[in-house]
């Protein structure tokens, strides 16, 4: 199979690690893999996955960067219907990879060795978001 | 064909929709898409397509980020001999995609509900843009 | 061939080319060019290769909207122990692309005229900064 479908549950703004599911799903040959998160509100990243600090810190700055639309520096927004958490997660999901592509070697990531996977929700309230899988072998 | 070139008209900041263009030109197979913008001011981006309040509201946000070389904040910059608007518009080109992947089912991308595929111009001025296109197909 | 470990010594923030380094490796044939790096404090960028301007304008609009964590408008920041340029080095490499997917036309990547492929240093000491290669051959 060279296509497939992961789901990953989500409670705010924060990140969540799915190098192991990823990896799991990867047949034991060389390629190419390829991520691509199918929503517009949420984000993937490869990040430090040593220290949990540096992935608070990120989603700090990150609602510093880009404040939510009730914030007084935020009043040019008009796409605010949907919440305050809403149009600030678009603009999160524009400044964060929509896709990861990473080389595979023998069912192995080539990953360094600090190097996570995760989903990078921008809402307030729990999601399930869901990230299309894709793996191209090489010729032989 | 795998390999295309396709080409968008813009006429200032804000994005321009190609999910149409670029769906007409897969074949009707299982693969791998890429694209990558040939442009050093300008973007790609998936994003919602639903609301177009979205995209005044990113292009906005954008500008606030990083103003023009002009602006009393901007007079760090150097690079200002084409115009207030391309420094500003490299950096643009540097914080959001170069290229997009997205796997494709029976000629089908396997996008989110919301997902659209965009250009998005950085400078004033109407620019035609470059996008190359390349489609692997899965092996049988 | 199809996959490749390529480093790249950097001496602190700023942009490192390394499109000649890339191109000399690749086969005379069309394909997909994956690159990836395989670190959290530093990135890949397609950026303009004309001008070095561009290159020192964008390393100070980074310093600026991310700051060293012993800034006054970082001291929200709590993983600083290994030095005030780490934490904002990891919020750049989220920031910035982590990989690149370029189409290669007869061993030719399909560059756009300006377009360069660099390393981007976040970090103020010197670095050995190792990059992932992958090629993927189009089918005959």
């Amino acid at each position: 199979m060279a296509q497939h479908q992961l789901t990953c549950q989500t409670t705010g703004p924060g990140l969540y690690e799915i190098t192991n599911d990823v990896a799991a799903w990867l047949p034991r040959r060389d390629g190419l893999l390829t991520l691509l998160i199918r929503h517009t509100s949420a984000s993937l990243l490869i990040q430090e996955n040593a220290d949990p600090e540096v992935q608070t810190d990120l989603t700090a700055f990150l609602r510093r960067l880009v404040p939510p639309s009730d914030h007084p520096s935020m009043t040019y927004l008009t796409h605010t219907y949907e919440g305050p958490d809403d149009m600030p997660g678009h603009i999160k999901a524009a400044l964060l990879p929509v896709n990861l592509q990473i080389p595979v070697c023998a069912g192995r990531m080539n990953l360094g060795t600090w190097q996570g996977i995760y989903v990078v929700e921008h809402r307030d309230h729990p999601h399930t978001r869901s990230v299309a899988l894709h793996f191209q072998p090489d010729p032989d």
